[in-house]
């Protein structure tokens, strides 16, 4: 298994108000068959229907618990963007769920919730370098990382 | 808001079982501080406590839900492809929620469960491309894909 994910996609309950949420962020796709298809580097964010999805996978859809157990982090360049895209997100409908502040290692983030509840971390890491073309770059942590297994 | 996720982070309640499993499926990260970073692709993976994930992102942790709401895709470039990758997951400790089967796109799919119930698609799509490392690139929808908006 190579080590990539291809897509995201986020259940939503209202796929008009959940894809004019990333619109107002900036975000530009395609809407095919009641999807949207976000390009997001070399991924595909996608929301469809919360409901649909379930089942597509094969599960109950049940109540949204508490959290979702995931977190999605969009790392920027500097702790003005962390504010301002927090800012941004708000402005569109999100909800803050931990402002942003500086963190343990170093960094500056901040977290909100979609309007399904879907998490992001905004995140300004110095550690964790971005190319140019915004793809992520995981450092060798060294000694700081024990061996694994 | 630049249209791209830096980490996907999946909250689990066995760091050591979590990761010998996505070990077992060929994937190689690095631990640091009770947590597993994945290159993977432009962005990262991330296994951690999915307590700590939650208070870290300012929510309350609550019992894990039926659904999460996110499904993550893994696209391969064959038929054949899906089903080995599906029986790896298996053999890993993994759960088929879907068997693999034909889809409604022309395509061949199926979803397993990791040990925390994060869900996995395992896809066969060849209206979505993948570049030579592995990245999807959407194609234009076209006259199928309606104005946003």
């Amino acid at each position: 298994m190579e080590q990539r994910v291809s897509l995201v996609t986020l259940g939503v309950s209202d796929l008009r108000r959940a894809k004019a949420f990333y619109e107002q962020l900036g975000w530009r796709g395609q809407e095919v068959e009641e999807t949207v298809f976000f390009q997001a580097g070399g991924q595909a964010l996608v929301l469809w229907d919360r409901s649909k999805l379930a089942a597509d996978a094969g599960v109950v859809a049940g109540p949204p618990g508490e959290f979702s157990g995931v977190v999605l982090a969009h790392n920027v360049r500097s702790t003005e963007e962390v504010d301002e895209l927090i800012g941004s997100a708000v402005a569109a409908g999100g909800a803050v769920t931990k402002p942003a502040a500086a963190t343990f290692y170093g960094g500056y983030a901040g977290c909100f919730a979609d309007p399904d509840g879907h998490l992001w971390e905004i995140a300004h890491n110095p550690g964790f370098p971005l190319a140019d073309d915004g793809a992520l770059l995981l450092p060798d942590f060294g000694d700081a990382a024990p061996p694994l297994g």
